[in-house]
């Protein structure tokens, strides 16, 4: 592989809440995502989740509390824990989460989506 | 766990070439690490490793070529494959590695150092 620019691949889509693969590490994607508007409440019974802003701001919200994420900065969703991101503003966040998990967790539905790989 | 702010987090220690732990998705550490000059060779036999440039400017040498990463670039050395960071100027990085890696790989030496975790 060579080196991959965060950038480049983020100019790359358009769409949002569509995750797209730019590295694995062992059995470990990294994968970037755009996000605007509320996702659905869901959960990875099996595993944390990490999410690192880009640009814009995130929030995490949690059944009993919220976090609010800017650029460079960072959390873990642990494993079992109910979620929903949400963003005011086109917001781009990677994603670091075993390859096998899906975007909607246990919750399924319209959101649910192949992660495609970038190269 | 709160939100971690990597730059908070850098904040907080000067030493170079010892990892701090900033948070763990599930038996990975994502670890921040200050660089400056030349490292040791070395591999991890058992896993990959991603290094993601947060700051200046950091080579990986391989022993076939070389990977120069900028801020918002990464790059994942594959396992068993020899590798030797160097950093003209200091430069800090974001490393993903499972919990178990120790910075010198099989090489070992005086670089070897315990992973404190920030939080």
């Amino acid at each position: 592989m060579d080196a991959v620019n965060i950038d480049a691949m983020l100019a790359r889509f358009a769409e949002q809440w569509s995750p797209k693969k730019i590295a694995q590490v062992n059995d470990y994607d990294v994968r970037i995502v755009k996000l605007q508007g509320e996702f659905t409440w869901h959960k990875h019974d099996d595993t944390d989740e990490l999410f690192l802003v880009l640009s814009g701001e995130l929030t995490i919200q949690l059944r009993d509390r919220q976090v609010v994420l800017r650029p460079r900065e960072l959390f873990v969703v642990p494993r079992g824990t109910e979620h929903c991101p949400r963003a005011d503003a086109e917001t781009a966040v990677l994603l670091l989460e075993p390859s096998s998990v899906i975007n909607t967790g246990d919750a399924g539905g319209d959101f649910t989506a192949a992660v495609e790989t970038l190269s």
